[in-house]
């Protein structure tokens, strides 16, 4: 039963932390374990720490939690370390998303095909990235057996970045978006225990490859309920698009089921417009990377802020959080209007039989020896999808365990337009991005560009780019570039 | 000294045909040979094959002709058959491409981003590729041994379908594109005996990634001559684009120099009009691909049919070849104007010291064990460039003998901006186009133009595809594709 240190980076997310500590004690193995909180939101850490004290004091659990704003003190004498930070915050992503459209970019120059997800910036969040490869850099120096598990986004340009750059680091990426198999399940009325999977591909480009129910081929289950129901289907979310037109389409073109976030990463063709979105992603909000479903989710994002505050502030007067986080608790917090995710997504902190779904303790207590573990995780190929070069990282289901990770047969393998139709063009984008990084080279951020089917001439490429580099947060970007 | 059967599919245009026959002849190795010449246009076939008679009974050569407008009989008992035959003629692409044209597609919806050859036609020539197929499998059928050298474009596309739809039948692929080495040793004023080379890639996608002077480096050499001379660099005709800004800024961004057809094949940043074409692909025409360019050159087919008609009337009536086919004997003819490409390319023919460059005697040889060459050939990739799938088919440096072919070793390997920037996009529109033929999926001709930046609706591309499909030639394609 090892004591862990464990750091989050980007700490000051109340829920996000909150899930990793709850897992941690739901896990059963980690007493003594200490948790660096790290954040440059003083009052959001400070309440995080707060809450997460509380916690372990309600349930008698042996777990220490330390604040700070600096990286150094996160990593070192860390077993493992989370980086969930944003840098810039929404606030940034949204100042470059305005530039874009002013100059005839409809959702931003980081809306690119087949990345629409809307807080995927491989291009214009140099700090970002250049954050990313400065952490790897620190855990190597200052923790060099540490474990980096890459949660902040863009996962597929990030983690390949790190390997790239920072070979000698232990880093893994993660992200949640297979789940979606189970939403498919649910939507299917299946049993959880009869089906087995796989899923593979890049972060937000992943395809279920093998879907088995009760031992034989689930697929025509897919097909019946498509055939049957579609036509009544309704969105619940702007981020309800697992069973959606969109992705029956993919189905259609790619000979497989695009599963999680890949659904959103379609073409120009399904993102022309709002109601081309609508369309192909349901009424009324036309997916979650629409101008309505992106406004959906930062107003979600929004409350979340003002629920951590809320709940803060009520647990220092005086109910257990085992009575504020109950779904009828919260619901009396912030009135029935919350989205039921959020809700349900704080409620199961409390609950003893439910681990938040997060693959971060899993990994950790797989690594370290206390369960094996399959987990579906971001790595360099290696061989592990055909076709797909070495040096790319892949989302792949792996077996973790104390010798390592040992990424499973991907059988039967993606079709041939999955590879060569979708993934290559996704890669070759993540080629230009990360290389430009690494190259500090900004011709090829500008080929990106001129290969978008939404510039119209060289100008409009300077200009854009232009703009957003001026911005005061790019100052960095500017030196690293030369400009 | 083996005695050969060869069949040349789409003998009617007298250059080639008259080019292959010659380097026959100077081959010195293949007496008593028969040349099967098929064609559909009876007049040109009647030509070349006196013009053939003329010049073997002039130069005292064994070597029968036969002319025909059978497949089967140029097929049966041959060693190779040579495919060189453009079904529909150069009219039917023209018509398509006024169809794009009319539906806001520039240049025509088959000018499409690193395939900008405008008689390369990847999805709407269905009757050609569907020929390959034909001729392939009548390969089988009845020379089962025989070598099929596939000439005729597109030979990426064309190639790669039929190793893969027809497994059984020895192909080979063939292009000139890469004497653009030559060109530019010449430019640089090199000796060719010192210079040592590899090109590798697809057809018209390759690159230079080995290139030695007398042993060193000689890329230093090219940027030396492009920072001093290629200001006042202006092209002699619009295929002349081998020192073009176009190539310089191609070697900038990929950091190769691209080789013959392949500068023509860079994106819509530098095709979006007549101006910015020329403006990378020089004044006055902005390269072969342009309005003018492509112009210019249906100018020059035009006078090398009438320079045939001409040629053979003269023959009938009087001189030997050898008279006519001088520099200063064809001008008489033609007068002054005549491209200097053509008169080069007729005169070499009785020229004894020179073959004409075209590989499909040079692989005769070989193969049959004459002469071990070394030649650049379109095969199926087999590991020979990395990170390219195996059953793409790749054109690259061999060493063809009576053994067999075997592909150099890329050495130095392409760089991962021209393999994952520049050649995977390539590929992608390769596959969609093969596999549309393959499974008979119209879809994945709709997916690339869905992916081009020209298109604005779905509409668009319901409209453009409609008309073309409903044009009398496309009886065949309909059929095929169930519509």
């Amino acid at each position: 039963m090892p004591a862990l240190r464990i750091g989050i980076v980007g700490a000051g997310s109340a829920v996000f932390s909150l899930r990793i500590v709850s897992d941690l004690i739901k896990a059963g193995a980690f007493s003594g374990s200490e948790v660096v909180l790290m954040d440059i939101d003083d009052e959001r850490l400070k309440s995080v720490k707060t809450l997460a004290e509380r916690l372990v004091s309600e349930l008698g659990v042996n777990m220490k939690f330390k604040e700070t704003k600096n990286l150094d003190e996160t990593i070192k004498g860390s077993d493992f370390v989370i980086n969930t930070a944003l840098v810039g915050g929404h606030a940034y992503l949204e100042k470059v998303r305005r530039i874009g459209e002013k100059h005839g970019y409809y959702r931003g120059i980081e809306a690119q095909e087949f990345n629409m997800v809307s807080d995927y910036y491989t291009m214009t969040n140099f700090n970002q990235l250049d954050y990313f490869v400065h952490i790897a850099r620190k855990v190597v120096e200052l923790s060099p057996n540490a474990w980096l598990l890459q949660a902040a986004n863009p996962v597929f340009e990030g983690t390949t970045l790190i390997t790239r750059m920072v070979p000698e680091v232990n880093v893994v990426g993660f992200c949640h978006g297979y789940h979606g198999v189970d939403h498919i399940a649910e939507t299917l009325g299946l049993e959880k225990e009869k089906i087995e999977w796989q899923v593979a591909g890049f972060n937000h480009a992943i395809w279920l490859n093998k879907f088995l129910y009760d031992g034989k081929d689930g697929y025509p289950l897919i097909e019946k309920w498509r055939d049957e129901h579609s036509s009544e289907w309704k969105p619940r979310t702007p981020f309800d698009d697992y069973v959606s037109p969109m992705a029956f389409e993919m189905l259609r073109i790619y000979g497989m089921m695009p599963i999680g976030d890949t659904v959103r990463n379609s073409s120009w063709r399904y993102h022309r417009d709002l109601e081309t979105k609508k369309k192909w992603y349901g009424e009324p909000w036309g997916g979650a990377d629409s101008e309505l479903g992106w406004k959906w989710y930062q107003e979600s994002l929004q409350k979340i802020v003002e629920l951590e505050k809320l709940i803060a502030k009520l647990v220092q007067e005086t109910p257990p959080l085992v009575k504020v986080f109950t779904k009828d608790g919260l619901k009396k917090i912030v009135g029935e209007g919350a989205p039921e995710e959020i809700v349900e997504g704080i409620a199961q902190i409390i609950d003893p039989d439910r681990m938040s779904g997060e693959q971060h303790v899993p990994f950790m207590m797989a690594i370290t020896g206390v369960k094996p573990e399959r987990l579906v995780i971001n790595i360099p190929n290696n061989g592990t999808i055909k076709e797909i070069p070495d040096d790319v990282v892949v989302e792949i289901p792996a077996i973790v365990d104390k010798e390592g990770i040992h990424p499973e047969k991907i059988d039967p393998p993606l079709t041939p337009m999955v590879i060569r139709a979708y993934l290559y063009p996704r890669m070759t984008r993540m080629e230009l991005a990360v290389r430009a990084y690494m190259e500090r080279n900004i011709d090829y951020i500008k080929e990106i560009l001129y290969r978008d089917p939404r510039t119209k001439s060289d100008e409009q490429v300077e200009s854009v780019l232009g703009e957003i580099l001026a911005l005061p947060e790019n100052e960095r970007m500017r030196k690293h570039y030369g400009i």
